[in-house]
This record gives structure tokens, sequence and C-alpha cells, in this order.
């Protein structure tokens, strides 16, 4: 099976009858053998969502027609579908700033093989992680960002996005908030870590509000980023207990491990092609 | 949708390619419509497994031809099947001793609707929980069980087992192990709930094991029951933690209420028919 | 040790240096033997808090000379103390609507004993659980509320908690908010259940709102509810995990669990006197 | 309060009265002021434990007097007293062998700044590790083990680790045995990670046997190392929720994450001088 080629379609339209059908229907005829599928109903608003993962009987490197057809089918029933081949692993780029515990976990899975993609390069508005990022054998982008060269810079981020052909980026508490303009135009999804369980504490310094407010847990989500800040599709959230024992500082420390956690976890989700966005809000097929 | 009824199958044989289409196709070649299809595959042992839930265009109470001839259907892939109808809901039959935490929890819940099935009596070898039984309106059957008794009790529990036509066991924190015997003639699940996190502290007075060993978290385990005790397949399993200012009083009473979730957990997947017990573990479509 | 007194004090002040050794001094040498002495400070605000247990000299019902001396003592020492005396078991007044998960679920662990206290009676707004209340053993009062009315009903929910020499009032899902004016005039403390993990998803119906932004995590919260409706002292809170495969009705039944513990653990916590409130928030000393 | 020092003592002896308020008296007859103070008794074996943490009156690196009379004042209450200064930051030795996870964790936490201790060197049965030590700037040793040369290697181990004044030995996934006679010899504790949530799964290979047990739930314990394999004192324990869709490679992976979160935590809460063992249990004052 090591010439094997799996696909993943991730599907959603309409609902009707016999998608299921239809669609195991329309693989079985070409060869392909489904090892899992798992569909989901949204009873309220009359939607279908599906995941779908097979074994074409193409050769590696030659789906790009079963894709292409798939989506047609797809698009017959109405559906939209994104079809990924797991021979093609998407790029990623990292966004990070001065912290970096989330920058050397994910870097650290990468080395391990935990996620279905290629780390191609990191970028900053700072230089402090240039020599850690090259002990990983990763390239290290510096564009400064202040109010003043906020456009220009992100006109510099967009190109060296689209010259490093990214399938993803992570903003790996990344500091700077991405205008709509650069969201709008990136054309790829944008996954950032949020430091409390939204929609709980949005904005900034979310454990000092956590402390002021004097919660006994805090949280870390992970959310598509979208033009409205800290309101996109959530991925995944966790939670961690705290006492009256816990100053601020130590929330900070306890907030490391839970985004790296959480921030992880979406990413090894959205790069297995686990993740659909409809609306504002996500289907998980984990 | 309201005349609409639900079958859902559990199937499971040797893998092979296509089953998820040729299912699939089977059911909509009848009419049906697939609400969810979630599969997984054992892949060291080259096992494939479905649970499958479809709008059936029988009427109610007219789907017993569908049922036989999916489970013959299932049989000519080499796959053994089971499908039930959610119009006809299992009859469960609680045993309980003197403990009663997982007792009222399970008639509460009952009360709720939270359960797929009717919870028809409560067996017991004591007169204890009678009267509270009776304020639940629920029948209340008391067999006493000596060492001297026991072949005889049994006889008695298993005739009133048969009598009542019970789908489902449950032992509710019944203290009395069922001998091999009376499990290979129920002819029908047996769902325990051992207080420990099997197979940590199996057999008798777990939370005093626990507590002696110094662990820093106790658990409790729903499993179905077999011959060999402590040892048949896991359904659900969940902790709490502990900390040495818990005396075995606390964790006894802390246990009580994992016991309950956990309990409650199994004995709902069960009725939704997400189980599949296969050699010694189970497959849960949760 | 049977005929042996228990008192704990509850202390909050201007941090100082020596205040545990004058406190533990201060006992000794009257004869107590202090069981458990847990202390916090709040570093930012400069505040000392203390939970101290000891078994007193004094017999049993003759404590009321040294708790008086203790709550001067501490003030000497620039502290409010208040002290309890574990003979003299509070007297908890629950307030119920229609749903009846908390309140089975207080009412059953009164049963197996696991409070600090004594549930006197329950009140309501509705008849509907006044049978079911009897079956407990516990007094029911009705007095409805409606918008006209309300001002009139709470003169009367006042007398009669004042006639039940009510030291805790329980929101076991209690579906009116209660005036300032009742909340300043009630004298006791009030623990309300809220099922949302606050600050997220205040208000009313925030299982609907937790479901329409698609978050992974559902909670329930605790807290002493004050004049600003759902901003008062947090005393605990849990969450549980979800999925888009989970509709509002699974979140309001998945939610019931996560009321019953949060809730019970709460009330727990304020019978053992192990919850000093401060400001808007409060030290649990668990 | 830059200039202060801070001693913390952690006490145990046979309970008696009066204790408490010993202890604080001392502490503050020699003008010290108690920051925190958590005691703790074990009711069944009449055994008192204390934690308690001043500010001494003595200047920094002036405490050996303090320390030495607290631990006669202890002694003369029938108490064992161990007392640390946190200027003195203990010394600690990681071992490790291939796997890296354990090992970049606590590394990446010490450079954070996460541990009340320093980090003096890395010893290993292989050589793998050696440059990524270097990239952390720590020192790497290498003594190869074999069955033939055990007793030898253990030798140079014990040389090694007393040359370095190691105060404490951390196995980070080292995947020899300590001999009992090492661990007698050694003269500092070892914490050990495990993979299971002992007692179940002891001994080798846990994630296959939990696979194949079918646990709903996998854990990681970290204990200190005694002769007794997998038997020692538990500090901390964990675990993570599992699935049928989890294959072995899976809850090795998901395993790695709990492994990393446990021993940091239990290194913490040791090198805090929070966690007292004895017999075959401790007492962690979190």
């Amino acid at each position: 099976m090591s010439s094997a080629t799996t696909l993943v379609a991730l599907l959603h339209g309409p609902d009707q009858p016999g998608l299921v059908a239809k669609v195991a229907g329309w693989i079985f005829a070409r060869g392909g053998n489904i090892l899992h599928a798992d569909q989901h109903r949204d009873m309220e608003a009359g939607v279908f969502f599906q995941r779908v993962e097979w074994i074409s009987a193409a050769g590696p490197g030659q789906t790009d027609r079963e894709r292409t057809e798939f989506t047609a089918f797809a698009a017959s029933l109405g559906m939209q579908a994104r079809v990924s081949d797991n021979s093609q692993r998407p790029r990623v780029v990292m966004l990070v700033s001065k912290a970096d515990h989330c920058f050397h976990d994910l870097a650290l899975r990468w080395q391990m093989g935990e996620f279905a993609g290629e780390l191609v390069a990191v970028l900053s508005n700072h230089p402090d992680l240039a020599e850690t990022a090259r002990g990983y054998g990763l390239p290290y982008h510096v564009i400064p960002v202040t109010a003043a060269t906020k456009a220009e810079a992100e006109a510099r981020q967009l190109a060296l996005l689209r010259e490093l052909k990214a399938d993803l980026v992570v903003l790996a508490r990344y500091m700077q908030v991405l205008s709509a303009d650069l969201l709008d135009a990136v054309g790829c999804p944008v996954i950032n870590i949020h430091h409390s369980f939204l929609p709980a504490f949005a904005g900034g310094r979310p454990y000092h509000q956590a402390h002021a407010r004097g919660v006994k847990l805090i949280g870390a989500t992970a959310h598509y980023a979208t033009r409205d800040l800290d309101e996109g599709p959530i991925i995944h959230q966790d939670v961690g207990r705290v006492t009256h024992r816990h100053g601020v500082e130590d929330l900070i420390r306890m907030g490391r491990d839970l985004e790296k956690r959480v921030l992880a976890q979406a990413v090894r989700w959205h790069l297995d092609s686990r993740v659909l966005a409809y609306g504002n809000k996500t289907v998980v097929f984990d």
C-alpha cells in the first residue's frame, strides 16, 4: 500500500436525501476505497457537512484530475468541496513576535513529525528569535511593523507569503493585528491563538482581565482570524483551573501551557483536513 | 417528519474495499436517507466497524422486514449486523443493593427523558430501596442472595429478567457477582460500574486500595460484565483529582459523583446504539 | 474526642508581620488545638486572609464567649473575623422555580449527609415541585411573583426567610431576579448558579448564546448574588466539552450536569466555612 | 524587600497539640514573618505535616545558623525538618536516553525561569542528544550502560553525580533501571516519569498494554524512584481521553504531552519544597 495516494474531501451544502450514497458511489465507481467518512447535519440550518477520506486508484502525483472531477461532481449536488492529496503537504508559515513558547512548541512537534505539513518559514516583526529559528533550520524573515509603516509592512508580508506559497498562516502569539485588507488578500486560512476562553476576555491583556474578575478557570482559544477581531470561527478551546493563590504571573505561566496545546491541536486538525469553517463556526471531524 | 422511523445498524466484519459505498447504496436503493454514518477500521486486526442511522421509507412498526433484509445483506458482505428501530424502545432492568446514588441518578435521568429506553423494573437483593422505587413509579423485586442460595437465587433472577423481556441489565452498584452461568444465559448485555479506573484497583474496596497507594486521581469505569470479573470491554471511564487532604470517606463521596456520571453516559450510549463490543474492547461511536 | 467542639474562623485585614503567630498563640493560650490553618496574602492589595480551624477547650454549646473574644481579638489586629461553631449547623433555604435537577441533586446530597448544614425549607414562585419536596420531607412555600406584584412578593419572601432564620439562601435555578433591595435586606449570603462560564454569556439563555457562538466548551458558574446581576464573586466554575454534533438541547442536558456539580460544590465549601468573599472575588480555602 | 531571604521548612512527626502555635511562635520570636503555612494531619496515622515559609531576619547567605536551630527545635518537638533557603538554588541533573520530548520541555522551561533551581548537567547512556544539549548551554555527559557493564557504569554515574553536587536527579525518560544500590547511595531524591496512570500498566510498554486493554483514558505518573520499581511515592498524575480511533502510535504521541506536563509539574513542586514523601505516599502542599 506504500504507493497508495489518499485523498480527503471536505464538503458542505444544502442537505438532501442520498448524499452519503452518492458520494460513496462516485468514489467506488472510480476504484477508490473509503477509509473514513464522517458527516454532520445542521438540522436548523439544513446544511450537510462531510469529510471523506479515500485511497485513490490514481498513482502518486496523478490525482489532479480526480480532484477536479470530484469538485465538479460535488458542485452538481449543490455542494462546495475542497479536496486535498496527502502526498502534497501544505506549506505553513508561522508568524511570531517575541514570546517564544508557541514557536518552540510548534517547531519541536514538527521535528517529531506530528504535523501533516511543512513548516517553510518564520516571519516576525522582531529579530529576537532569528538565531533560535536557525537552530531549527527554519528561514526567518523580519518585517518590522509600526503604526506609521503598517500598510507598507503588510504589503511586504503579503508579497512574502505569496512568494512562499503559504497554504496556512499560523499566528503563534504574533502581537500585531492583521488588517482586514491583509486577511482578505492573503488567500489562505490564518489560525490565531487567543489567551482566553473566548468570548470572555476578548481584546488585550486577558490574563489581567481574568485575574481582576476572579474567575476560577483560565482558557485559550484557537480560531480562524477574520476581519472581526477575536470573533472568528473557534477551532479548539481548553481551560485550566486557577485559585486565589495564583497571581497574574502564574496565570501567564499556566496560560502558556494552554496556548501551546490548544494551538498545536488546532493546527494538527487543520492540516489533517478535519476542520470545516462555515459562518462563524467550525465543524471539526476529529 | 413526525411519522418517520429511524433505523440504526451496528456492523462489523473483515475489512474489504467498497463497504461504505455498498451499505450506503443498499439504503438509498430502498428509499432510505442516511442521517449519520460513522466507520472505523482496526488496521492491525483488519476489521471494519460501522454505525449507520437512516430514515426508513417503511412506516412506523413496519420495519421488521427491512431489518431482516439488512442483516442478511450484511451477512452477504461477511459482516454481523444488529439493527434497531427507534420506535421500539429497549427495556431496561436495574439491579441494585443498598447504595442508592446510581439508582437515584438513573431514575431521575429517566424522568427527564435523557435515555432512549424504558426503565421497566428494579431488582434487588435487599428490600431497602423498595419505597423509593415506588416513589418513582418503578416495580421493585426482591430476590435475596446468600452463599448458600446463590444458584437458586440466580435461577429466579433469570426467570424474572426473561419475564420482563429485558433488553439491557444495568448493575447500579449491585454488590453481588453474577455467575458466568447467569451471564451466559441472560441473553442481553449487562453493564456494570466499577469504582476505579480499571485495570487499576480491580476487585473489592477500590477506594481503600487507592488511598493506600497514594494515587492523585480516582476513577470509575463502566464496562460490559463478562465471566472474567472486572475484565469486560470498557465503555467509559472518568477520573477526579484527589490530594493528601482526602481521606477514604472523601474518596467514596467524590467517587459517587464519578460513578453516577460514568454509568449514565455508558447507558445512554448503549441505548443510542453507539457501542459495539468486540473481543475485549469497545468501539463507541459518539 | 466526641465531646469536642470545633470552631472555624475566617479572617481578613491589612497584612502585617506576625499575624500567623499571634492567631496561633491566642488559640493555644486558651487551650485550643489547631486542626488546620491556611492563609493567603494578596500581595498587590496588601491583604491577609486566613481560615483557622481548632478544637476549643470549651464544651459543646459553650463557645459563644470564645467566639466573641476571638472576634474582638481579630479586630485589635485590624481584621474582620467570622467565627462558626460546627455544633451549630447553618440553616439553608433553597429557592426553586420549575426546573428540578439542582433541587433533586441538593436534596439527595443532603440525605447522604454531604453538607454541614440543615436544609430547612424550599421556597418557590411555582407550586410544581411541592409534592416532590414533601417526598423529601421538606417544607415547601409558594410565593408567586409577577411584574406587578414583585415588590409585595419580595416583602413576603423576606419575612419568610427571617422567620425561617435562614443563614444561607441557595438559588437552585430560581428564575426570578432578586432585587437589590431584597439582597441588601436579606442579611445572609445568597448563592446563585449561572449556566455559563461567566463572564461569557451573562444574561439570559446562555446555552443558546453558546451554541450561536460555536464555542467548544460550555460551563457553569456558582457565585454570590449581588446587586450587579451576574457580577458577584465567583465561588466555583467548571466546563464540559461540546462539538458541532451537540444541538442546543444537548447543551442544555449536558449543562444540567455541570450546574448540579458546580452548585453542590459551592454550597459544600460555603457551609464548611471555606469561602471568604472580598471585593468582587473569593478566596476558597479548599 | 529585595534583600529578604526566604526560608521554607518541611516538617513531619507525631501529632500533638500546639504544634502550629509553637512553630509560628519560634519564627516570630526570631523576627521572622510567615508568608505561608500549610499543615496536614493524617488522622489514621496520627502524623502531623507542615510546610512553612517565612522571611528571615538574617541576611542573604547568613541563614545557616537559623536553619540548624530550626531543625534542632523541630527535633525537640519530635519532628523531622528539612529547611531550605531560597537564595541557594538546588542543583539538578537530568538523565536522558534517546527520547527528547521531556528533555526539551524541561530545558525550555528552565530558560523561561519556571523552576527554582539550576539545571547543571545532562547525563545520558547515549550520545544522541549531545548537540542539542550544547544548544541549550548544558554540559552533556555520556556513560554507556550495558548488561555487562552496569555495575561499573553506575559507579561512574554515582561519582559524577557527587562531583556535580546534585540535589535532585530527574529521569526524563531515561530508559535504564537504576539499581537499588545506586538509589541508596545517591544521597538525593530521584524523580521518574512513568507513562501510565500507575498502578495500572506498571512495567514496560505501557501504551501497548493500554491499547490492548481498550482503556478510554491514558495517563502519566511522576514519582520518586525507589528500590521497588514503579512503586515509589506518587507526586503527580494526569490523564487524557482516548477512543478506539487512536492506535498505539497516537497513544504514544498523546502520551508525550502528558509526560511533559506531569514531569514538569512534579519537578516544579519539588524545587519549591512543596513535596513531602513519607512511607509510600506524598503530601503535596500546592
